[in-house]
């Protein structure tokens, strides 16, 4: 079916590629840097904003929409939000194309430049400050709890496929609130709430933690950050959540009223998650068959393919499939039947295992004398002839335990690569034998961290929640230190 | 509360524009055309698209995602497509800002300009038509049903919330098929989900029909459309469905090839709906009070009210709210229960009567005495004491009762609204003093189609599916004609 792909041993990033590629996940456009999100990585993209969605509401959340286009202006209202995304800005200059005076075909009509330029929005901080200025007046107003699903643009010079586009989707949370400590408490919360997802539907074991100061989102005092580990052992910011202090308040003037009549500046968080997970999702659990997809965001959790050498067989077996499918459908789990006629079995056993289909129900002339059905796991490639007495519940069983065994697998392969390292040799010898996270004491200063950088292209991950105290010194510079922060690689 | 809205009678643009923004709905963004949709009108928005997403799945389409940019040369392509959206369109000419060198702050980059400029799409066409190619050899691949959610810009001169904004939330349906007849069957599908869904949901009856050439779709060989009467007495496009031929695929060069090996250009469907459906819904039901929201779509369909005058009666009628709000939501109704202490019964009657909550339910200590409570319908401003045995049968029958009462009352005034007219004098009269749709006989030709628009701002809304052969004369040329049409000024 020319669907091999190179193995992950051979070239892991070529791996991934390939792999996204032919498994119907998504696709460069000719537009540069821009994908096309095809129907089957859509529909698992689906599957997250839907539980997503879910939590947030649960959390008290709306949805909202604000405009994509942002007013050059309101960028340079907050000085260091401004340096962090200027140099990466999709700019409308003009409103209108015209034919060519010449023949020469379409050109833009110099007559309609913008008086201000547009910014394509590359995050909407400042457009949504801009418009809680009109919202709020008194603390009756707050806490503002909104969140957009939206399409953002950065110009990203080196792209990959869900990893790093120009335009990306994503989800944004903006919330704005009468004290410091709620805000800090949101941010934690969102945080909190990614992990969870990340763990229990993902089956992605993340790190919690906080960024250093010069890893932080442009115009956050905090970043509360999710980190995960790939196969390849690079790590992955799946997640980030900002404390935005006042910032973004004294950039836009909103401020409230208080119980007490005094007036002040709102405090403020924002959060988000984009399309990235989906590359997360790949290169936690893939393997050199194709895609592995947990139970719980898998579009189709259990597959039917039936076995048959003539009409007769197809018909009877069909009609088994069919008493399979509605038992299935019944328990609430997603089923596809694959009764096609026009490809064999052995193509979809393929096809199934490339899209990472959890589950695999093969049903023939055989399985029907004996009361039976063949059920072979993604996972972890077994097959097993089962009685179909009970399928329903050894599948929805089957389901829960393949969740969490992806999640204990990709939880022992991060376990295994965080590594203490006590010196910069250490450091060095570890970054490239083994990779993963290393677990090291740091000074505290951006110039030891960006010396590090440049010298190993390893950065600072995240400071985690949960680092002990520790008395230690620098792996860099031998200052004293406090704590260990994990370094490592990443995307 | 200062929620006091202008009459329909004042001023029936006057009274939307207000409604919308004080029942926080929309309002302007700081940026030119562009719309923030507010918590409230987004959530209505969300119940449209759950229930059309439903639809376009049961009838077998997937979800996907394309570039929000296209490149300046795919618009040339389609020589009508480029004439219909060329003078509207925001372009992105640079990819860049920075800070300027005289300190006077932060600009364009020259050094940035893109080689070829980016147009942010005002519909998709040609970037999946571009993308089609690479997923289409054989009839194998066909056909192929795709619908994406997303946001598009149109440099319009006019915006007014909803009905026409620069920037606006849609879902547009591309489908590539290996027949004619396949694809016009799909597009007439299309159609007929469209008016299903407005008339089913949003209560809105509408007339199915066809467009003359010219108000047809750029690029579309037949658009069928959904037509609805505002109570202004104009008519309001809800949605379209276009029938393409083989002008994408033709323009693309997208081939496929059939059974017996030959290779033909595929055929091609696009439709969709807008943000511009609340508009629709706004001005069709809604009146001097504020929102009239039908119960399919009503975020809430349902709010109780507390009446209370001390601590010990406020305890005992929130328990029994708590009581009726559990039986409301185990039937699946929508309910809000507003307990908050900081707003008056009378500031909550108003305010839920200005968002258009279908029912409301007031219980007080009198009601618990008599074991009743108040329930007032939003719809026709009615009240009763009704018993609280067997409420929520009451609940479920009311909201069904509203929501088939807001379509008839609709359907009344829209049957009411259309007038057979015989002579250009008829026609002109009556449009003036009456509106509505004028049925009238007309020649088939653009000039005269052109010409009475310019006298007298009607259009041709549609030729309606339904018409009946019927010999006359042209109301406008006197000319021969079989059947009538159906004219009206529209939004």
């Amino acid at each position: 079916m020319g669907k091999h792909l190179t193995t992950r041993e051979e070239d892991y990033s070529k791996w991934y590629n390939e792999l996204v590629v032919k498994a119907d996940l998504a696709e460069n456009s000719g537009v540069r840097g821009c994908m096309v999100i095809k129907p089957y990585g859509y529909a698992i993209w689906e599957k997250m904003q839907a539980e997503l969605d879910s939590k947030f509401k649960a959390t008290g959340h709306e949805n909202a929409y604000f405009p994509i286009f942002i007013p050059k202006s309101y960028f340079s209202k907050e000085a260091s939000h401004v340096d962090g995304f200027a140099k990466e800005c999709a700019v409308v200059t003009h409103y209108r194309l015209k034919n060519a005076e010449d023949g020469s075909g379409i050109i833009v009509d110099p007559d309609a430049k913008l008086e201000e330029e547009l910014i394509v929005r590359p995050t909407s901080e400042t457009i949504i400050w801009d418009t809680y200025r009109k919202w709020i007046q008194s603390y009756r107003d707050l806490p503002i709890l909104v969140n957009q699903w939206a399409n953002v643009v950065r110009w990203e010079m080196r792209t990959r496929l869900f990893l790093r586009t120009t335009e990306f989707l994503w989800q944004e949370g903006h919330t704005a609130h009468a004290t410091k400590q709620e805000a800090i408490d949101e941010a934690e919360q969102m945080m909190n709430v990614y992990a969870d997802f990340a763990e229990n539907y993902m089956a992605i074991p993340v790190i919690k933690g906080t960024k250093t100061e010069s890893e932080r989102f442009a115009g956050a005092l905090e970043t509360y950050c999710i980190e995960a580990l790939m196969q390849d052992g690079k790590a992955l910011q799946a997640g980030t959540s900002h404390f935005l202090g006042q910032n973004f308040a004294k950039a836009f003037d909103v401020k409230f009223a208080a119980k007490d009549g005094k007036l002040d500046y709102v405090w403020a968080t924002s959060w988000g998650v984009s399309t990235r997970l989906m590359g997360a999702l790949v290169m936690t659990h893939s393997d050199d068959n194709g895609l592995v997809i947990p139970p719980n965001l898998a579009p189709n959790q259990v597959v039917i393919i039936p076995i048959y050498r003539n009409d007769e067989q197809y018909e009877a077996v069909c009609n088994e499939a069919e008493i399979i499918l509605k038992e299935l459908r019944s328990k609430g789990i997603r089923v596809k039947f694959d009764k096609r006629d026009t490809q064999k079995p052995g193509w979809k056993f393929n096809e199934y295992e490339l899209k990472g289909v959890p589950l695999r129900i093969a049903i023939g002339p055989k399985d029907i004398e004996n009361n039976s059905v063949e059920l072979a796991r993604r996972d972890n490639l077994t097959k097993e002839i089962v009685s179909r007495e009970g399928l329903d519940n050894k599948i929805d069983d089957l389901l829960k335990e393949i969740q969490n065994n992806l999640f204990e697998k990709a939880l022992k392969y991060r376990d295994e690569h965080i590594t203490e390292v006590n010196s910069f040799d250490e450091f060095k010898e570890i970054l490239e034998t083994k990779g993963g996270f290393l677990s090291a004491h740091w000074d505290g200063t951006p110039d030891t961290e960006e010396q590090i950088k440049n010298l190993t292209k390893a950065t600072i991950r995240c400071i985690p929640l949960d680092a002990k105290n520790e008395s230690g010194v620098c792996v860099f510079s031998g200052k004293p230190s406090e704590k260990r922060v994990l370094f490592a690689k990443a995307y």
